[in-house]
């Protein structure tokens, strides 16, 4: 039994790789909820929904967000009648958004998913980090701004001082998960925006120094292998690096994997961090993808 | 200036007829409201919806619901994952929809169709009847229901014993618009759940009085021309003929337009009403829309 925290990208080419080594109902998945909103009328929850399209096999790889082979006939319309969206959602992602939108009528976050990811046929427990909402305010030389005012709307563009979001309450089974899992997998995500939300909320980093936790590093040389996390980690005091990142997690983690290309970094990290592995991180393919699952669980690969 | 009262199915055809015999923005069309409500998380205003699509020159002229040449790719992935609407959306139509629901959250249903239709280009004004949510209650052999719970759920086929709906406040402009109009027209609409609720909104009766008020049977024998006008007549103690339709509007009524098939019914007809003519008010073709509108209007056909 193990559980993987899980942002919106690096993560969930990981959870391709373990749901074939592992039995997938032997894994749960706890996601990152702070980004979730409403948009065009319906609930997104974009870390969610790349977790459940990954698990159930349709995501879009191009983008790691959306249903593949999607089309945008209502996206498009709303576009031509002056009422353009903020986020680009396709028509069969739509239908599992509006699906979502309706059991959250009477039903709570985790209820949904549950519900949509049995539909889907998907095996592997997914638990959202909170049933609350919660935002993250960026502060920026354009001024304050949340998430996707940011990363879509300024394109992630201005220089970012500050971040922060409210803590909130652990879903239902997020302590018990960690609390139980043989081991506790930090996907190579984001570390403030995707990871960090996981970890501020009520009782999670306790429960994570009682576990045994497993990172891998979402930062290769300097540069994140996917997503914004440069100019996050640095407006936070971080060096952008697997180093940075492992002062991040130094307080709870047992063990750290970063790319063979970082082995410049090992001897900086082994301070931090007693037990340091060196593999190839960058997940290509499913082999590469499988083999770093394999590596994360002490397999030989 | 005329007004036109609407339902959703027979008078949108005569619109299509008057818009090329009067200049659009020389007709305002009040709208029923009473079946509107949330459905899918969008709010679908079934009459209005038709009447905007109408005058737009893009409505499902098979169905006289929805957007012509639309697809359901959402519609039909959310019955693929239990989720299944109780109405037929099309992506193009949810756009719309969409879109009336995202200005509805700070404006009132008026202004939001207002925005629409200048949006989509169309002159002629169109006013719901009421900016306020009301429902049919209908008393049926299967129990109590909503509109679409007997007309789609039960496809209209429980015995009705009676039907009932609030009454409402006009939204603005619906008085002001009979009070200034040369003529109202009452469209060939189910005089009991489409007309009917646009009658009893507060101060409307009153104003048609007062107005001079032409209205085009909906019955044509012994059958209503489309939608389910029949069982509601009865159940309203109305017989189903163009006699019955005058016996409901008689107090207010100016002039009414049976079918040149319904000759018989003349003679008692005009003992409830002065005025009564005799017309093809079967709408096959732009013809016969064209040749209807003008015969309302009182020209030479």
């Amino acid at each position: 039994m193990i559980s993987i925290l899980s942002g919106g990208t690096g993560t969930p080419k990981l959870l391709q790789g373990m749901v074939q080594v592992l039995k997938p109902e032997d894994i749960t998945v706890i996601v990152n909820t702070v980004e979730n909103d409403y948009f065009s009328g319906v609930y997104v929850a974009p870390d969610v929904d790349t977790v459940i399209y990954t698990l159930a096999e349709i995501i879009n790889e191009d983008t790691w967000y959306g249903v593949k082979d999607d089309s945008f006939i209502t996206h498009d319309r709303l576009k031509e009648i002056g009422c353009p969206e903020t986020l680009r959602i396709g028509d069969r992602d739509r239908a599992l958004k509006i699906q979502k939108t309706i059991l959250m009528e009477n039903k709570t976050l985790s209820q949904a998913i549950d519900i949509q990811r049995k539909e889907l046929g998907i095996e592997t427990l997914i638990i959202p980090m909170s049933d609350q909402g919660s935002h993250i305010n960026i502060i920026t030389d354009a001024g304050e701004m949340e998430f996707h005012e940011f990363l879509v709307e300024n394109q992630g563009k201005p220089e970012v001082f500050d971040i922060n979001y409210q803590k909130v309450d652990p879903a239902p089974g997020v302590i018990d998960s960690i609390e139980n899992s043989d081991m506790v997998v930090i996907g190579p995500s984001n570390p403030i925006t995707s990871i960090g939300p996981i970890i501020s909320t009520y009782g999670v980093r306790k429960a994570l120094k009682n576990a045994y936790v497993v990172a891998v590093s979402p930062i290769v040389g300097n540069q994140p292998v996917s997503g914004p996390a440069a100019k996050f980690m640095e407006a936070n005091g971080h060096e952008v690096s697997s180093l940075g990142v492992a002062g991040i997690y130094q307080d709870f983690l047992d063990k750290f994997i970063i790319d063979l290309e970082d082995e410049n970094y090992q001897e900086e990290i082994e301070k931090l961090i007693s037990d340091v592995m060196l593999t190839e991180t960058i997940m290509r393919n499913m082999t590469d993808k499988i083999n770093l699952a394999r590596c994360i669980l002490g397999e030989n690969v």
